[in-house]
This record gives C-alpha cells, sequence and structure tokens, in this order.
C-alpha cells in the first residue's frame, strides 16, 4: 500500500511556488506497537499553513524541510497496534498532514461522531475554523448583546461563523469580503446586518455609511489596509481581536503595520492576539454547542470542497486568490 | 494689569514654527460673578500639546485658532469675584493655558497643598505625567512583583515615573533613552537596572542582550521603530502599553505603525491604549501615595525649568529634541 505525499522541500519567499511541495509516493511503514494507521479523507487548506512554513519564532515550529506539509485532517483508523483508546473505523480529527495515510500515537487524535455531523464539517465549523471563530469572539472579545461586531474575511471559514455567532448573540454585524457573491451570502445566507465589498468600495467611506456609530468589536483575519480602516472606526473601549493577516503573509519585505494604532489610545482600546490551540480543553463544550446550533440552523457551514492530493497547490493558492467559498477543503482519499 | 499669552494661530503641519503661534498683550477683562483670577507661576510643557493641535478626532477637542495656546499650569488666586470654593492665596494647579493670567469658574481647578511639594512637583510627578505613570503602569499594565517592564522615554516626565514605580513594585526595569547623561540618570539616580541608549546602540541588538527573557511589560512613550523593537521582544501574554508616541507627532505624512503587531498573536498580548483624564476621580489619592514615596525617597523628580512667557515656543522644541532633562517646565511669572 502506497501513501501519496505532499513534501515541503525548500522555504517559500512571497508565495509559495512549483519548488516549496514535492509529490512522493512512498511506502507505508510498519506500525510499532501502540500505534494506529488512519485514511485520511479530507485535507484542511488554511491561511495559517503559510507561517508554518517560515523559519521565524511563532506559537508553534515551522514545518521542517523534507517532512510532510502540516494540515489539519480527518480521517478513519484502519489499522491499530494495540493501542487501546482507538477501534478500527473510528473516525478521528487530527494533525495528519497533506498525505493519504498517516501514523500516530493517538496523540493530537480526537474521535468525532460522524452522525452528529459530515467529515468536511468536523474540519471547518467544528474544527479549528470554527474553535477559532468561538474562542475568538466569545472569550477574547466578549461580545455582548447589542454590540456592533466587525469582521473581516467575513465569507471565511473563520469570519462566517465569527459573524453568525455575534447575530445568535444579539449584536450587529457587518462583514468586509471580497466581491459581490460573498457579500450577498453573508447577508443573504448567513443574516449579517451589511457587507462591504472591499473590492469594488473605498473601505473608508463604506464603513463611514455601513458602521456610522462606530464599532465595539473588530475581529481582523486580513491586517493591511482594511485593519488600519477599521481601526479609524473604534467606539470607547473597543476591542481588536487580532485572528490573522492574510493580507501579510506573503509580503516579502517587512509587514504593514497599522498606522491607526494610536486610535487605541484616543478610544482607550484593546488588542488581543489569539491562538486557538489555547482553549484546546474547551474544544468539546464549543463543539457541542456549535453542533446544536448547527443542528437548530441557527448556523450555517459551507465548505468548498477540492479533490485530489496532486491538486494542493493549486488548492491552497485559493486562499490567497480568494477565490473560493467557505472553508477549504481537499479530499484526498481516492 | 496686562497678561502675556500665547495664541495658537495656524495648525502646523509637521514642527510648529513661528506662524504657529504668536505672543500677545492683552488686558485682563473684569472678573464675572464666580469668577476666580489666577497669577500663574509654572506651564507644563507636554508632548500632548502636539496631538492638540491637530483638527482630528481624539480625546480632546483640538485647541481652537485664536485662542489661549491650552497647557496644564499651576499658579495663586490672587482675585476672587464670590466663588465661595476658593480663597486668595490659594496654590491651583489647572489648565490655565499659556499665559501669565487665568481667569476660571473654578472648573477643573484643583487646590494643592504647597507644604506637601513645590510647585513644579505639581505640575510634573504630582501632575498630568506623574498620574499617567501611576494609572499606566499599575492599572492599565496592571504590574506584578517580579515582572521585566521596559520603558521608552525612561528619563522623561512619564517615563521616569513608571520605572520607578515599577521597582517600588518588585520588578526589574530597562528603561530606554536618548544619550549617556539621560541613560546613567535612570541607572545611577533613579534605579533602574538596564539602560538603553537607543542613540547610540542598535535597539534590536541592545533588547536581546538586557532583556535576553523578553519583557512582560512594554510602556510605549515613543511608537515608531522603539516600538516595533519591543514587540518582538514579548514574553507570553504580554502587555503593550500605549501612552504616547513622540516619535510620530511631527509626521506629514501617515505614521509608521508597528510592523511587528503580529508579535500580539504568537504571544496572546494585549495592547492596550490609555489617556490619563479617565482616573482624575482617583488622582487624590494617587496623589497621596506619590506624594509619600517622594518624601521617603523611594521616588526622585526632577524638573527642568525654563524661564519667560516669550520662550515658549523654543522650549516647546526641546520636547522633540530631547534636549532637557526631567519634566520641562516654563516659568511665566515675572
Amino acid at each position: 500500500m502506497n501513501n501519496k505525499q505532499i513534501i515541503f522541500k525548500n522555504r517559500p519567499e512571497g508565495i509559495p511556488d512549483q519548488n516549496t511541495w514535492q509529490l512522493e509516493v512512498n511506502p507505508i511503514p510498519e506500525l510499532q506497537e501502540g500505534e494506529i494507521l488512519i485514511q485520511q479523507y479530507y485535507i484542511s487548506i488554511d491561511p495559517a499553513m503559510r507561517g508554518w512554513m517560515n523559519d521565524t519564532k511563532s506559537y508553534i515550529p515551522p514545518v521542517a524541510i523534507d517532512s510532510v506539509m502540516r494540515a489539519g485532517s480527518i480521517g478513519k483508523v484502519i489499522q491499530n497496534n494495540n493501542n487501546p483508546n482507538f477501534q478500527i473505523g473510528d473516525c478521528i480529527s487530527s494533525w495528519g498532514g497533506v498525505q493519504q495515510y498517516a501514523i500516530s500515537d493517538g496523540e493530537g487524535c480526537f474521535k468525532v461522531d460522524e452522525k452528529a455531523a459530515s467529515m468536511p464539517t468536523f474540519i471547518g465549523t467544528l474544527g479549528m475554523p470554527g474553535m477559532t471563530a468561538y474562542f475568538g469572539i466569545l472569550e477574547v472579545a466578549n461580545i455582548k448583546e447589542g454590540d456592533i461586531v466587525l469582521v473581516s474575511g467575513a465569507a471565511g471559514a473563520v469570519g462566517s461563523i465569527v459573524g453568525q455567532i455575534a447575530k445568535i448573540k444579539g449584536c450587529k454585524v457587518i462583514g468586509i469580503a471580497g466581491g459581490k457573491e460573498k457579500c450577498d451570502y453573508i447577508i443573504n445566507e448567513l443574516g449579517f446586518d451589511e457587507a462591504i465589498d472591499y473590492k469594488s468600495e473605498n473601505i473608508y467611506t463604506a464603513l463611514k455609511n455601513k458602521c456610522p456609530k462606530g464599532v465595539d468589536v473588530y475581529f481582523d483575519n486580513v491586517g493591511g489596509v482594511i485593519l488600519d480602516a477599521a481601526l479609524s472606526k473604534l467606539r470607547m473601549h473597543a476591542t481588536v481581536v487580532i485572528c490573522g493577516a492574510i493580507s501579510q503573509y506573503n509580503n516579502k519585505k517587512k509587514i504593514n503595520g497599522p498606522s491607526n494604532y494610536l486610535s487605541l489610545l484616543v478610544t482607550r482600546s484593546t488588542m488581543k492576539g489569539m491562538v486557538v490551540m489555547d482553549y484546546t480543553k474547551d474544544f468539546g463544550k464549543a463543539a457541542r454547542e456549535m453542533g446544536s446550533w448547527l443542528h437548530e440552523g441557527k448556523l450555517k457551514s459551507r465548505e468548498d470542497i477540492y479533490e485530489g492530493i496532486e491538486n494542493f497547490q493549486e488548492t491552497y493558492n485559493r486562499l490567497f486568490s480568494g477565490e473560493k467559498s467557505g472553508k477549504l477543503i481537499l479530499k484526498v482519499i481516492e
């Protein structure tokens, strides 16, 4: 049995290219005592992957050269060499990487209940992006009913959940997304109050018109110009959650810092960084609550699934081109 | 009796020049019912003055053209037209502006006890800069014993008090200042643990050597390159207090935002803006505590006093050139 794997070969400067990764087909080694073999069905494609490739101090060590590209994944246990915690057929969410088969001693592997949601949903709304949204908007931003909440990357895997949870909690929600289709989606399907199309609107003018009173919470997934504009609209004692900065991840030079950061002083506001891994112990509780919102129809999940591990790089590029709708996922089972 | 006044004539772009202010000599109008006349002794010269001249939304309205330049001040009541709260001879801290005599209905005027400290100390360590330091480091940064605290503008009116309070509370304190004299002062006179001379040292190298473990708190008075460097040294769950950005106040273009702001994400840190006016109700308590530290010799106060209202602009320029030692004050009584 062979395993197609995406191997990380060269650290990219700027946008990854054909030298960054290499597809290899390798035999699967025999399991050691206590190990399980997972046949992977779906791989999660996330903006954070770009950061993991840089050899800089971060919240997690960089991906090593010549190792399998790091990724969250979901699949099923197909072999078990005496690991008492798993059974053949268990559906497992893990950090399996971009490959068709993953061997694990069980660390970082979570059993999920296939009856509760589909596999793609378990790496989207009930996986890392959903957890990021849940803890980011509820614990880091600590939203209250009536808050005005602005979120960027609003049609994306994290932003779409952030906005929906804020609506569930009684906030007014304005989303920033790129293009009419995404803006229509967040208004008509997800129930956001307002949408700003940063590709066709001047962001400052749009914010003036669509959040005339300013914002209590800004949840930032993008950085750059949009972060700067949002900082100019903070209400008193506002909170800015720094979740990501997708507009800056491929910069070859220094990233653009937010010129308007002194707005934090003027409005006595707070800017907080977050990393979802800090909330691991509460993932179960969050998944149960979000699972019930999904069943009640209060929360909608959208996945954009591409097929074939050979298409990893092309699929990954959609993160940055914005050519996707919802959580980006690669199906690797053949 | 005539009143020499510095009148704000033109909003500066960049550094104020000879067109920004004009010295006028005007007669003092008769007091209305309930008003007092204050003969001003000392004017507080503060970096915040630069911001007050811009016609932009801020924490306080901009200074109006053709009005007396805004400033904190201290002086004595010399006339009283039936204001029951004050007596002739009372020593008064107020927002009297850059002029020799100020008329007030008493709002924003605080009586101070001349026996407790000198007049200059009441507009320095026991005035706005001292209050900013006190609430900034104790309430906003919320320091704990053992914290590693980094402060910029460390020989200045705010920074010198920030560092000394952090030492009183059992922190390790590193100060950033410009020039050997200031660095020697904060180490030898104020008891800081380390000093970095940003004029002669590479700030990144110096931080690496002098805070090898990183910092729990960074108190920023300067912005720009130093803020960026400090962000690269945050420990986990650190706090950055944004108190000011003197390096950026005269920029004609956009200010430089902190490129390294994503360090907030990596280290799960918080950046908070503050404005001292929010703590007005607790100024009395803070002044009593800082007053007793002054008497016990735990806190040292240094004022740099220049003379003559005619020299206002030259004195003001010392804020930005750094040619001063301690709290900058202008004596306006002749």
